[in-house]
């Protein structure tokens, strides 16, 4: 009976040790996609190195039309630089510890349909922001999923919001600013929006 | 020393029962985003509801503009309407036992700006296509969560592959089809690209 004891209390420690923290570490993906929430304030605390490459590699694990791959990225800490993105969509984006500007090369080199000995000539990437988008909501859930909070603040289509952050990032002529994405540890207590909605689901036709 | 031994065998035993099977089911979300491959054959195992669910549930977690959630969705599962979606892309829509079409109202009705008291007017919703988008992403990443198989074939902005969509569904004037995603247990081995590239990223300016 003592020895019946000892291995319960051994099992116990054991499975508390082994088992409860990486549970916790780990939540499921489908938990951190339905937790994933919009956070606008963030604490002052810089965001490590190890952290920001977590996210640039989520975000480069999109899916990308033809594997062209056109997103691009600028990571941004330097103050000056936050306050001249910011412009008059202001505070979250000058106030978070970084910033990852989403930007897509709008055109690729490729060779002409049915040519495959021709040389490749520039053209337009129809799918250069659909490409950016999956990059950029892969990097909203991985910052989820590591206890970060951001929100995507749009730039294209808006030519208001596209031309300031040019400037601001020194962008080439075929580079366009997708998204500017303010990144921080959660300030507040912002919670996720209940989206779910049946009705917006149609069987085999319309 | 027997006892000693004894405790160890319990903590191996309880250590395996308790820990080893989660953490098997639930794979963390960093891993399952850069596991997420696109998967083109799938065996004809049918989908269970509950895991339908928990895709369209994925998708409409994602954020959205002005919170207009746009998305609608087309679940396919009826032959007839898979061989018309599928056309010259052929294959893997066709033999695919879910095909989800990924739709959006390209308008939206809102009061004119800084008209609090006037009637709400229909007007462009420009991110439409990027809440639409942001849903696909979650779907194929909920997907690969799952042990689903999945790949985002472009519908937009493509008139080539839209008119034949909006034939196959019927749909409404001012419903675009976005995108159109076979679904399904993966038959083959589809592997993930690696396409970490650090000369993607700018730091503070380009």
């Amino acid at each position: 009976m003592k020895l019946y004891k000892l291995l319960m209390i051994a099992a116990a420690v054991v499975s508390a040790a082994a088992c409860c923290p990486k549970k916790a570490a780990e939540k499921s993906a489908i938990d951190v996609i339905m937790s994933r929430k919009s956070v606008r304030s963030y604490t002052q605390e810089a965001i490590p190195a190890e952290k920001v490459e977590i996210l640039l590699k989520a975000a480069m694990a999109a899916p990308t039309a033809m594997n062209v791959q056109p997103w691009r990225f600028v990571v941004v800490t330097d103050q000056a630089v936050k306050d001249q993105l910011a412009g008059p969509r202001g505070g979250m984006i000058a106030n978070a510890p970084l910033v990852v500007v989403v930007c897509g090369e709008a055109t690729f080199m490729r060779k002409p349909w049915g040519q495959p000995d021709a040389e490749p000539v520039e053209a337009e990437n129809p799918f250069w922001f659909e490409d950016c988008a999956a990059a950029t909501e892969n990097l909203l859930v991985a910052a989820e999923a590591i206890g970060l909070g951001a929100v995507w603040t749009a730039c294209y289509p808006m030519p208001d919001r596209m031309e300031p952050t040019i400037a601001a990032l020194g962008l080439p002529d075929n580079v366009k600013p997708f998204a500017v994405i303010p990144v921080g540890y959660p300030a507040g207590d912002d919670q996720p929006k209940d989206k779910w909605k049946p009705e917006n689901v149609h069987y085999d036709k319309w």
